[in-house]
Protein backbone atom coordinates (compact mmCIF):
# COMPACT_ATOMS: atom_id res chain seq x y z
CA UNK A 1 0.00 0.00 0.00
CA UNK A 2 1.19 3.29 -0.48
CA UNK A 3 1.92 5.92 2.25
CA UNK A 4 1.22 9.21 1.10
CA UNK A 5 1.26 12.22 3.62
CA UNK A 6 -1.78 13.37 1.95
CA UNK A 7 -3.62 10.08 3.11
CA UNK A 8 -3.62 10.97 6.83
CA UNK A 9 -6.32 8.64 8.65
CA UNK A 10 -9.25 9.64 10.79
CA UNK A 11 -7.98 7.59 13.68
CA UNK A 12 -4.30 9.71 13.93
CA UNK A 13 -3.26 13.52 14.72
CA UNK A 14 -0.58 13.30 12.72
CA UNK A 15 2.58 15.66 11.92
CA UNK A 16 4.71 15.34 9.02
CA UNK A 17 8.37 16.29 10.06
CA UNK A 18 11.14 16.56 7.82
CA UNK A 19 13.59 16.08 10.24
CA UNK A 20 16.13 13.06 10.68
CA UNK A 21 14.28 10.35 12.30
CA UNK A 22 16.18 10.27 15.45
CA UNK A 23 15.99 13.63 15.74
CA UNK A 24 11.86 13.52 15.43
CA UNK A 25 11.78 10.82 17.94
CA UNK A 26 13.99 12.37 20.54
CA UNK A 27 11.65 15.99 20.38
CA UNK A 28 8.76 13.92 20.30
CA UNK A 29 9.64 12.74 24.08
CA UNK A 30 10.04 16.13 24.80
CA UNK A 31 6.91 17.67 23.71
CA UNK A 32 4.94 14.71 25.09
CA UNK A 33 6.84 15.27 28.79
CA UNK A 34 6.24 19.60 28.17
CA UNK A 35 2.32 18.02 27.91
CA UNK A 36 2.18 16.48 31.19
CA UNK A 37 2.73 12.48 29.20
CA UNK A 38 4.87 10.23 30.49
CA UNK A 39 6.63 7.49 28.04
CA UNK A 40 5.34 4.24 30.04
CA UNK A 41 6.61 1.67 27.05
CA UNK A 42 8.53 2.06 24.22
CA UNK A 43 8.64 -0.66 21.76
CA UNK A 44 11.17 -0.11 18.59
CA UNK A 45 9.10 -1.52 15.90
CA UNK A 46 11.57 -2.34 13.39
CA UNK A 47 14.26 -4.39 15.47
CA UNK A 48 11.38 -5.96 17.23
CA UNK A 49 10.13 -7.58 13.64
CA UNK A 50 14.03 -7.77 12.36
CA UNK A 51 15.12 -10.05 15.34
CA UNK A 52 11.65 -12.15 14.60
CA UNK A 53 11.22 -12.60 11.16
CA UNK A 54 14.06 -11.41 9.49
CA UNK A 55 12.28 -8.55 7.76
CA UNK A 56 13.26 -4.77 7.45
CA UNK A 57 10.75 -1.83 7.92
CA UNK A 58 11.36 1.41 8.36
CA UNK A 59 12.34 2.89 11.34
CA UNK A 60 9.38 2.96 13.68
CA UNK A 61 8.61 3.69 17.26
CA UNK A 62 5.47 3.12 19.55
CA UNK A 63 5.57 5.17 22.36
CA UNK A 64 3.39 4.57 25.36
CA UNK A 65 2.07 7.68 26.38
CA UNK A 66 0.14 8.30 30.07
CA UNK A 67 -0.71 11.26 31.23
CA UNK A 68 -2.09 9.87 34.89
CA UNK A 69 -4.54 11.89 35.94
CA UNK A 70 -6.44 11.42 32.52
CA UNK A 71 -6.28 7.38 32.52
CA UNK A 72 -7.65 8.02 35.96
CA UNK A 73 -10.47 9.46 34.80
CA UNK A 74 -11.20 7.33 31.77
CA UNK A 75 -11.20 4.86 34.30
CA UNK A 76 -13.62 6.06 36.41
CA UNK A 77 -15.84 6.37 33.46
CA UNK A 78 -15.45 3.46 31.61
CA UNK A 79 -13.61 0.26 33.48
CA UNK A 80 -12.30 -1.34 30.24
CA UNK A 81 -10.75 1.69 28.68
CA UNK A 82 -7.44 0.25 29.64
CA UNK A 83 -8.03 -2.07 26.49
CA UNK A 84 -6.97 1.49 24.95
CA UNK A 85 -4.53 2.92 27.10
CA UNK A 86 -1.92 3.86 27.15
CA UNK A 87 -2.08 6.54 24.14
CA UNK A 88 -0.20 5.44 21.09
CA UNK A 89 2.35 7.90 20.08
CA UNK A 90 4.37 6.48 16.42
CA UNK A 91 7.39 8.00 14.72
CA UNK A 92 8.12 6.36 11.76
CA UNK A 93 10.00 7.05 8.65
CA UNK A 94 8.21 6.50 5.26
CA UNK A 95 9.36 5.78 2.14
CA UNK A 96 9.15 9.97 0.86
CA UNK A 97 12.35 10.66 3.65
CA UNK A 98 9.36 12.27 5.67
CA UNK A 99 9.10 11.44 9.48
CA UNK A 100 5.51 10.73 10.83
CA UNK A 101 4.35 11.54 14.23
CA UNK A 102 0.90 10.16 14.77
CA UNK A 103 -1.27 9.93 17.89
CA UNK A 104 -4.17 7.88 18.34
CA UNK A 105 -7.13 10.70 18.13
CA UNK A 106 -8.51 10.45 21.56
CA UNK A 107 -11.90 10.74 20.62
CA UNK A 108 -11.45 6.93 19.53
CA UNK A 109 -12.33 6.62 23.03
CA UNK A 110 -15.73 8.12 22.88
CA UNK A 111 -16.53 6.35 18.93
CA UNK A 112 -15.42 2.66 20.30
CA UNK A 113 -17.32 2.80 23.35
CA UNK A 114 -20.37 5.02 22.80
CA UNK A 115 -19.88 6.20 26.16
CA UNK A 116 -20.16 9.88 26.40
CA UNK A 117 -18.82 10.06 29.75
CA UNK A 118 -15.29 10.35 28.12
CA UNK A 119 -16.09 13.15 25.74
CA UNK A 120 -14.30 15.57 28.24
CA UNK A 121 -11.27 13.22 28.90
CA UNK A 122 -10.81 12.94 25.17
CA UNK A 123 -11.13 16.51 24.61
CA UNK A 124 -8.24 16.92 26.93
CA UNK A 125 -5.87 14.53 25.84
CA UNK A 126 -6.90 15.37 22.59
CA UNK A 127 -6.27 19.24 23.12
CA UNK A 128 -2.57 18.27 24.71
CA UNK A 129 -1.65 15.69 21.84
CA UNK A 130 -2.76 18.48 19.25
CA UNK A 131 -0.17 21.01 21.21
CA UNK A 132 2.46 17.97 21.50
CA UNK A 133 2.48 17.93 17.91
CA UNK A 134 2.22 21.81 17.03
CA UNK A 135 5.39 22.39 19.17
CA UNK A 136 7.39 19.41 16.87
CA UNK A 137 6.70 22.44 14.46
CA UNK A 138 5.82 20.23 11.57
CA UNK A 139 5.76 21.19 8.08
CA UNK A 140 2.28 19.47 8.14
CA UNK A 141 -0.18 18.88 10.68
CA UNK A 142 -3.82 17.02 10.17
CA UNK A 143 -6.28 16.34 13.17
CA UNK B 1 -19.73 3.59 37.59
CA UNK B 2 -20.80 0.05 37.91
CA UNK B 3 -19.10 -2.83 36.25
CA UNK B 4 -21.18 -6.04 35.92
CA UNK B 5 -19.94 -9.26 34.30
CA UNK B 6 -22.73 -8.71 32.20
CA UNK B 7 -21.86 -5.70 30.61
CA UNK B 8 -19.19 -7.06 28.27
CA UNK B 9 -18.45 -4.73 26.10
CA UNK B 10 -18.50 -5.10 22.49
CA UNK B 11 -15.14 -3.89 21.93
CA UNK B 12 -13.47 -6.58 24.35
CA UNK B 13 -13.46 -10.35 24.64
CA UNK B 14 -13.65 -10.83 27.92
CA UNK B 15 -13.23 -14.08 30.01
CA UNK B 16 -14.49 -13.57 33.74
CA UNK B 17 -12.01 -15.63 36.39
CA UNK B 18 -13.27 -16.80 39.71
CA UNK B 19 -9.00 -17.19 40.55
CA UNK B 20 -7.13 -15.01 42.13
CA UNK B 21 -5.78 -11.62 40.17
CA UNK B 22 -2.15 -13.13 40.69
CA UNK B 23 -2.85 -16.50 39.46
CA UNK B 24 -4.85 -15.42 36.37
CA UNK B 25 -2.17 -12.71 35.34
CA UNK B 26 0.24 -15.68 35.40
CA UNK B 27 -1.72 -17.93 33.42
CA UNK B 28 -2.72 -15.24 31.13
CA UNK B 29 0.95 -14.72 30.29
CA UNK B 30 1.31 -18.28 29.55
CA UNK B 31 -2.03 -18.31 27.74
CA UNK B 32 -0.57 -15.77 25.54
CA UNK B 33 2.79 -17.45 24.93
CA UNK B 34 1.13 -20.75 23.98
CA UNK B 35 -0.37 -18.34 21.24
CA UNK B 36 2.23 -17.50 19.64
CA UNK B 37 2.39 -13.48 21.41
CA UNK B 38 4.85 -12.07 22.70
CA UNK B 39 4.42 -9.50 26.00
CA UNK B 40 6.24 -6.93 24.56
CA UNK B 41 4.72 -4.34 27.35
CA UNK B 42 3.69 -4.29 31.01
CA UNK B 43 1.94 -1.51 33.03
CA UNK B 44 0.76 -2.03 36.36
CA UNK B 45 -2.23 1.00 36.38
CA UNK B 46 -2.56 0.48 40.36
CA UNK B 47 1.25 0.95 40.79
CA UNK B 48 1.15 3.96 38.17
CA UNK B 49 -1.72 5.79 39.10
CA UNK B 50 -0.67 5.33 42.87
CA UNK B 51 2.39 6.58 42.44
CA UNK B 52 1.54 9.64 40.34
CA UNK B 53 -1.89 10.33 42.18
CA UNK B 54 -1.78 8.30 45.09
CA UNK B 55 -5.62 6.65 44.47
CA UNK B 56 -6.32 3.37 45.21
CA UNK B 57 -7.83 1.50 42.42
CA UNK B 58 -8.00 -2.38 41.88
CA UNK B 59 -5.04 -4.47 40.97
CA UNK B 60 -5.06 -3.91 36.90
CA UNK B 61 -2.21 -5.00 34.56
CA UNK B 62 -2.19 -3.55 30.37
CA UNK B 63 -0.03 -6.40 29.09
CA UNK B 64 0.94 -5.41 25.40
CA UNK B 65 0.78 -8.68 23.08
CA UNK B 66 2.34 -8.78 19.78
CA UNK B 67 2.48 -12.20 17.06
CA UNK B 68 5.39 -10.91 14.88
CA UNK B 69 3.91 -12.54 11.86
CA UNK B 70 0.51 -10.76 12.69
CA UNK B 71 1.80 -7.18 13.44
CA UNK B 72 3.58 -6.93 10.00
CA UNK B 73 1.29 -7.76 8.22
CA UNK B 74 -1.26 -5.29 9.52
CA UNK B 75 1.78 -3.05 8.95
CA UNK B 76 1.59 -4.13 5.48
CA UNK B 77 -1.93 -3.18 5.06
CA UNK B 78 -2.15 -0.44 7.22
CA UNK B 79 1.31 1.51 7.82
CA UNK B 80 -0.21 3.94 10.67
CA UNK B 81 -2.21 0.42 12.29
CA UNK B 82 0.93 0.92 14.66
CA UNK B 83 -1.24 3.19 16.44
CA UNK B 84 -3.08 -0.12 17.49
CA UNK B 85 -0.22 -2.07 18.16
CA UNK B 86 0.63 -4.11 20.12
CA UNK B 87 -3.49 -5.99 21.27
CA UNK B 88 -3.71 -4.94 24.51
CA UNK B 89 -4.65 -7.62 27.15
CA UNK B 90 -5.91 -6.21 30.60
CA UNK B 91 -6.55 -8.14 33.41
CA UNK B 92 -8.37 -6.51 36.10
CA UNK B 93 -9.93 -7.15 39.42
CA UNK B 94 -13.65 -6.25 39.76
CA UNK B 95 -15.41 -5.20 43.08
CA UNK B 96 -17.77 -8.37 42.62
CA UNK B 97 -14.56 -10.39 43.46
CA UNK B 98 -14.30 -11.53 39.97
CA UNK B 99 -11.12 -10.87 37.59
CA UNK B 100 -11.17 -10.56 34.59
CA UNK B 101 -9.11 -11.32 31.47
CA UNK B 102 -9.79 -8.74 28.32
CA UNK B 103 -8.43 -8.30 24.71
CA UNK B 104 -8.89 -5.16 22.72
CA UNK B 105 -11.21 -7.14 19.89
CA UNK B 106 -9.02 -7.19 16.80
CA UNK B 107 -11.97 -6.25 14.90
CA UNK B 108 -12.19 -2.79 15.70
CA UNK B 109 -8.81 -2.39 13.32
CA UNK B 110 -11.40 -2.72 10.64
CA UNK B 111 -13.80 -0.98 11.85
CA UNK B 112 -11.61 1.46 13.02
CA UNK B 113 -9.73 1.71 9.54
CA UNK B 114 -12.31 0.60 7.22
CA UNK B 115 -9.63 -0.98 5.70
CA UNK B 116 -10.44 -4.47 4.32
CA UNK B 117 -7.37 -5.59 3.67
CA UNK B 118 -7.22 -6.14 7.59
CA UNK B 119 -9.95 -8.30 8.06
CA UNK B 120 -7.89 -11.78 7.36
CA UNK B 121 -5.30 -10.43 9.66
CA UNK B 122 -8.09 -9.16 12.50
CA UNK B 123 -9.06 -12.65 12.10
CA UNK B 124 -6.42 -14.13 12.75
CA UNK B 125 -5.20 -12.44 15.47
CA UNK B 126 -9.47 -12.95 17.07
CA UNK B 127 -9.07 -16.41 16.48
CA UNK B 128 -5.86 -16.50 18.55
CA UNK B 129 -6.95 -14.09 21.66
CA UNK B 130 -10.59 -15.83 21.19
CA UNK B 131 -8.53 -19.45 21.83
CA UNK B 132 -5.97 -17.53 24.73
CA UNK B 133 -9.31 -16.94 26.87
CA UNK B 134 -10.68 -19.57 26.51
CA UNK B 135 -7.63 -21.88 27.37
CA UNK B 136 -7.92 -19.99 31.05
CA UNK B 137 -10.80 -22.01 31.30
CA UNK B 138 -12.81 -19.13 32.36
CA UNK B 139 -16.71 -19.27 34.44
CA UNK B 140 -17.69 -16.77 31.53
CA UNK B 141 -16.66 -15.92 28.17
CA UNK B 142 -18.25 -13.48 25.56
CA UNK B 143 -16.92 -12.04 22.44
Amino acid sequence: MTDHPGDAPSYAMTAIMHGSFDDTLSATRQALTDQGFGVLTEIDMRATLNAKLDVDIAPQVILGACRPSLAYAALQAEPSIGLLLPCNVVVRATDDGTTLVQALNPDMMVSMTGNPNLVAVAADAGARLSAALDSLQPAHQTR
